[in-house]
């Protein structure tokens, strides 16, 4: 369709009709009795209308069951304006790739947006159109369980995770690829600061921080097109997104330019009365409309609301119009006028689906994802003729998928186990469990220090079940579950060289394993192929390359800890001893592992940075350029940090910020030229009258190997 | 003077004797050697003309010693401008009272204000005029060391102690009254949300939660009179207080309608260059006089950088001339043109200083300070024919003055021990001391256990070094010592029932002793009479009857935690076991003691509570009212508490909001009628566009015994 005729149809439609496409429903409520509509939509005391005018579904699956949903419905439907399907594939459809949080852990982007393009694929041929997926809210406390979901810490490298999300799901012209779906980013905004890193709690941040830090996934995901934006659960400046007009109208649209679809997060319309600033549902449907919200997810304010507000003036049905025309414009984008069944093939979905060459990407992703802690007296990678005790409970735990694993199988997933059975003699590996993950006993611990002392090595597979974190999986608590560190502690008895292999969802308090083990491999939530690409780092076919985007804290007191904090008055400097200084009694002020840190089975020797000038202006830049080798035994990847420092700015500045990175493949004694260009453009940023600019003066510049090991120059900006 | 003669005396001024009343030296400039003024200046780099230049000092103390060092700079000075005396008097001068953190646990202001009084008279006579005292910063993060000179978590109940304390020290006529001194509020403002409960950390918080939350105790202070105000160490928005124009020239002096002296703290000028918002001491300077601070303490931007700015007009003479004018205002209401040395009197020094009256009221306000978390069984009061195990650090730890005890001396502290000696049979009495407060061994444990199964019962004696808590004693770890929970369940297997006594300067994690313990006294850190006060409570000489003022968490993964949170949009109501909601997996929503919270030796019913009206109006007013009875056996005060909800606001409200409260006195069998009115005003609050302003609606108002156990009614504002 055209505009023209876009605008056509919605003058034909009725005040219900409009309100169904602003109405989301859960798919289920169709699957109960998919051939009867109306019987299900009682169950959520959905108005009846619904019936034959929602406007989109979440959550149905599978190419056969949606045809029949989207058939019944065009029947059903007076003008014939097919549903929209959406889903939550959030990291892989039926092939399960690592969580983004350990996707970002890769640094590379390329691979992030090949995990997308994939999930696209499976989802297109399944009858889906659109992902709510990437979420790219910035996170700074590992208590929050939604870590998992975003890649970090930091706005640059989220911000470049974004993009590369958008771009696989959509690629580069979603009308004309069936085999692309529409992305959604979410949630809009500061989710990520959910008080105490407790789930769905109230947000305070000033406007300046949440220009600063927390827009600018959503900035990078609207450069690259992306289709749709969902509101988040917390407030910000006391009022809750879905519900303010300053945040979703104001700042995402016209300050971000944002001109896409608009949906609430599930039920998060009809929680502006739960959060006591609506007092009923017809006025949480005024402030969401003034907001801008196009689509409501699971509450049915629009429907108890709109025509009482009409009558009152409260409302206009322009805004009413603007919002169907932009859902409308999405569908006709996806072709769904010309073809409600788009890309949904029965047979495709057969051959396509958790195909070989799917599971050999999702290994490459979750390979790359693995980040190195430690690495004592190279005691990795094993060599095939030691004999190994593998021990802990995500030897054989099938919940390597981490959360949010859409149409994932657990059974499908190689456990740890499996995968070195496949490598090695039978009497070259031996097992015990030790421990549940929560629960223990003396029988299990004793077996596993037999085991252990059976052995030559010892690889402890330990970690949190996938459902301690996710969504509504906060933690106070961010050890590993002491019955594990139980495990530790007696397997240790036995005295043999242990590996740990660690499986979580946010960063942790290592406590108690750190010092116990010789090794670490921090694995996150690796996926289908979770077990394949643990072994192959285990063992070395793959030199572990990923490094770490949040930072791991010493204990749970010392959150929030970041690379990127401001400048304080008083920092401790040079290790000193004074007592008046920014800091605690009893940890540091560093995390335990930072932000950019990971190992790796050979050693990158970097050369002195070279400036191609000391200042740089608006016009011309200056290039950082360093030369990097691999000085080991072994092929690896390296990922080369680029940082920048303001060092006076109108407002603090943070002591750091990455503002580029690369990483790169070198064969032993290989050297490579790494080269950033510093730009005037990349040191702007939000002054106290919230304008992003930038401020001639001094500057310095790092590069290294990760936040916490560079080389740094003074350089400075001219006018 | 009158307000002509000191326009006047600022017109002979000459720039540098302007600059030296903007500046404030440390006393031990002076004291090294107070008979020459010159000398050690230059050990801090400070101008030679401040010699006979500067305005103020802190830190001297003495009749003697400030007579000397005034007399001698009222001979050098050319215009005979006396110097002001400054110092840190926190919780009394040399009788020292508890900290103000465990006075609000008192819920007693007419003691706070005594308290103040008491420390104003002790001062005046020894030759101090002014105190920085009050700290007001609101705070709900327990790792910051500095909560130990605060109130608490709640802006209503800070703001009533603030004003006690203000009006303690400064009395209702400062000038006429010499036994009276002037006070400081401070710390402008919001360093109470020092990121991490971290020292001198970053504070980010929205302009509307600063307004709603974060400056209630100024308020207050400038109602009651206060002369000086502190900026803080923190920035907001970006730029540190000291240098923050929208903040202390705009919302201090403008929007709360300060015109008195603005003091910098400690070096915190000179910060503004370690915080990289100026470049230079010139540009500190300008940026912190543009903001109106008008006495730089302990550094010498000022001096550094007035002259060049005046020449480059980067700054006016009138506003340089506008803080000298404040100035010397204040010195001239302290009556210092008339009479330099003032309320200073050698004799009357010894006379008033530590008297026996002083020490009285100490042990009052100590007593009123405890508060009762635990008593199992009524195993507390003791009786005196039980024999009684004194154990733990605390029984004879000199350290119970807690931080900032100015002149305080240890050794006029009565201990725990001492105070059992002076009450027992030497029978019925035996101490091990079972631990230091951070390392213990393993002879200690035995003997400590050993002497608890000599005793009938114990009384463990434990907490945190003084050091632990107050600035710049930020613990991540907010449990006791590690080597007191040994104690705890070492001397737990003799089988004894245990008191735990506990002496520390923050709500703590209790985990390892609430558990194991019958009884738990919270002593904080009482001042020069601790031990009198702790054992009259031990014994039932007197009913405990302090409330907490600020949540004990859970554990320190639980922060921030407190009564007076906004609502969320998925609440944790009932019980409910549905996961979808706000909480952790690993602890509770709720603190584990909640603000308002204290046990008392008797018991107290509470009637049904009465409204006058279920409406209120800008014009009238309802009355609540309830009858509470003393039901038990022995006389007690009760704290009675009034609460208020709005039901749906602008922005999301605070799920309770103190009100009002009432500390009552009642015999056995008595009952007392507490009636609290409810006003419109009481109910404005800031709205998003940082109005402050009622909205009508509905209410809930509840009165009880604590912020978790309360009666509630709804009622409504109407127009």
């Amino acid at each position: 369709m055209n505009t023209e005729e876009l605008h056509h149809l919605i003058k034909e439609m009725t005040l219900e009709e409009k309100i169904g496409q602003m109405t989301q429903l859960a798919g289920y409520l169709y699957e109960e009795s998919s051939s009867d509509v109306t019987g299900p939509l009682s169950g959520v005391n959905a108005p009846e209308f619904l019936d034959s005018t929602n406007g989109s579904i979440v959550g149905s699956y599978g190419a056969a069951t949606i045809r029949e949903i989207q058939s019944n419905y065009l029947e059903k439907s007076r003008l014939k304006i097919p549903l929209l399907f959406t889903a939550d594939v959030i990291h892989g459809y039926r092939t399960i790739f690592p969580l983004p949080f350990a996707i970002g852990n890769s640094w590379n982007v390329d691979l992030a947006e090949k995990s997308a393009e994939v999930a696209a694929k499976e989802s297109a041929v399944s009858g889906i159109h659109l992902t709510f997926s990437p979420m790219v809210d910035l996170t700074r406390d590992p208590r929050w369980g939604r870590v998992v979901e975003s890649t970090g810490e930091d706005p640059y490298l989220n911000a470049e995770f974004s993009r590369a999300f958008v771009k696989g799901y959509q690629g580069d012209e979603l009308g004309t690829d069936p085999m692309r779906i529409a992305a959604c980013v979410k949630h809009f905004v500061a989710y990520g600061l959910s008080q105490g890193g407790r789930e769905y709690n109230t947000v305070d941040v000033s406007e300046r921080e949440l220009l600063e830090n927390h827009v600018s996934g959503f900035e990078a995901a609207i450069e690259a097109g992306v289709e749709m934006v969902m509101t988040s659960f917390n407030p910000v400046n006391g009022i809750p997104s879905t519900g303010n007009k300053k945040l979703i109208k104001g700042l995402l649209r016209e300050k971000l330019g944002f001109d896409g679809v608009v949906i609430s997060d599930w039920n998060s319309l009809g929680e502006l009365i739960t959060h006591g600033v609506a007092e009923d549902e017809i006025e949480a449907a005024q402030k969401a409309l003034d907001a801008t919200v196009d689509i409501e997810m699971m509450t049915f304010c629009y429907a108890a609301g709109f025509q009482q507000l009409l009558d009152e003036n409260k409302i206009s049905m322009d805004s009413i119009d603007a919002s169907v025309m932009r859902i409308l414009k999405l569908k006709n984008k996806l072709g769904l006028f010309e073809d409600p069944y788009r890309g949904l093939s029965e047979e495709k979905e057969k051959e396509v689906v958790f195909s070989d060459e799917h599971r050999q990407i999702a290994r490459e992703v979750a390979e790359e994802s693995i980040v190195l802690l430690k690495n004592e007296q190279n005691v990795l990678p094993l060599s095939t003729d030691k004999k190994v005790a593998l021990i802990g409970p995500f030897g054989t735990d099938s919940n390597v998928l981490g959360t949010w694993y859409w149409r994932g199988e657990e059974s499908e997933a190689v456990q740890l186990l499996d995968s070195l059975e496949e490598r090695l003699d039978k009497d070259s590996l031996v097992y015990a469990k030790g421990s549940d993950i929560t629960e223990g006993n003396k029988d299990w611990l004793e077996e596993a220090k037999a085991v252990a002392e059976s052995a030559d090595i010892v690889i402890l597979a330990l970690g949190e079940h996938a459902k301690m974190s996710g969504e509504a999986a906060s933690r106070s608590n961010i050890q590993l579950p002491e019955a594990q560190l139980e495990l530790v502690k007696k397997v240790k008895e036995a005295g043999k060289p242990m590996v740990a292999v660690l499986f979580n969802g946010r960063p942790l308090d290592l406590t108690g394993v750190v010092d116990e083990v010789d090794a670490i491999v921090e694995t996150w939530f690796l996926g289908t192929e979770s077990g394949h690409a643990i072994s192959n780092v285990l063992y070395g076919d793959v030199n572990p390359s990923g490094k770490l985007t949040m930072s791991f804290p010493y204990n749970v007191g010392q959150i929030p800890v970041h690379y990127n904090h401001f400048k304080t008055g008083r920092p401790v400097e040079d290790g000193s001893e004074f007592k008046w200084l920014s800091r605690y009694l009893d940890v540091p002020n560093e995390p335990r592992y930072s932000f950019g840190y990971g190992l790796s089975y050979t050693t990158f020797e970097y050369g002195d940075m070279k400036l191609s000038s000391d200042t740089f202006s608006k016009e011309e830049g200056l290039t950082v350029e360093v030369t990097v080798r691999n000085t080991g035994q072994v092929a690896g990847k390296e990922i080369v940090q680029f940082y920048v420092q303001d060092l006076v700015g109108e407002v603090i500045r943070p002591v750091k910020e990455l503002k580029g990175f690369e990483k790169i493949d070198l064969a032993p004694g290989e050297s490579k030229d790494v080269r950033f260009t510093l730009t005037e453009d990349m040191v702007r940023y939000v002054h106290s009258n919230l304008e992003k600019k930038s401020d001639p003066g001094r500057f310095k510049v790092f590069i290294g190997s990760s936040s916490d090991e560079v080389q740094e120059k003074e350089v400075r900006l001219v006018n």
